[in-house]
């Protein structure tokens, strides 16, 4: 099975594709990035554009976004509105399934404790797919743990559904 | 010139297509609505399907958005910006220019008051497009308000340029 996760942003979206085999396998990942000087219109669409590239060449099962807490500002829940539509629209336009994970859901899965930093998050995400360094950004990172984090959910919650 | 106005929500998209020659006249105008017990992939989903329906059957030359304030409350603030960005996806998709205008400028515009409420801006749109009745919805209302607003905006840039 191979899990797209989702890391949505207005400027910056992190994307991460995983292989669930015997092991994890980090497929591609990296960041979907545009100008922050452009009008909304062209970012919001460069983003789509950009994230259906990614579904597209990936050829992924499923998709895992992260789902922020809103917090208390409009302006921040305003921009993870726009950016979550973006994520949801290119995939539910490939007919992919989506899932959602909490910060401190992917956090306590990746690293045992869902206070972590993105550091930690980083250096973890480096361990469990063998790469050679840590990605190059959080976003990246933040994409790739909540592929790890939803891979794992599935195999508990299947594991459990055999067992019943 | 033929304009496209919504008024962006995640139940109700409401859309009102007004053409400006001698006279405006409504083209088109009703409310895109989804299911509120459906899961929020399927509405935007369905919102964006919609409404791109309604760009390729009226074949609008530009498109004028309600910008709603975000207000204080994070969760009102998400939601406007999840339909913000459908509406935007659908119709830059379409190589369409938006526009955009705060719900004070619209009243303005149609009713000569920035606080007007719905039924006072049903009423006067009713009377700016000679409709027989008021649109049965406040959204539809709403979206023909924001393309008559757009329109004599455009009109007063333009005769302002003119004499420049």
């Amino acid at each position: 099975m191979r899990i797209l996760g989702i890391d949505p942003g207005t400027i910056n979206m992190g994307y991460g594709v995983v292989e669930a085999g015997n092991d994890l396998r980090a497929i591609d990942f990296g960041t979907v990035s545009v100008a922050s000087q452009n009008v909304i219109e062209r970012r919001l669409c460069d983003l789509y554009d950009g994230l259906t590239k990614i579904i597209t060449m990936s050829s992924p099962d499923e998709v895992a976004i992260e789902h922020q807490f809103l917090g208390k500002n409009a302006r921040t829940a305003f921009a993870i509105g726009a950016a979550k539509t973006v994520a949801i629209l290119a995939s539910v336009k490939q007919g992919l399934p989506i899932f959602y994970y909490t910060p401190t859901q992917v956090k306590r899965h990746v690293t045992s404790y869902g206070h972590s930093d993105k550091l930690q998050v980083q250096k973890m995400v480096k361990v469990q797919l063998c790469l050679n360094d840590v990605p190059e950004s959080y976003d990246a990172s933040d994409a790739l743990a909540v592929a790890i984090c939803h891979i794992g959910c599935s195999r508990f919650e299947r594991w459990v559904s055999e067992r019943n």
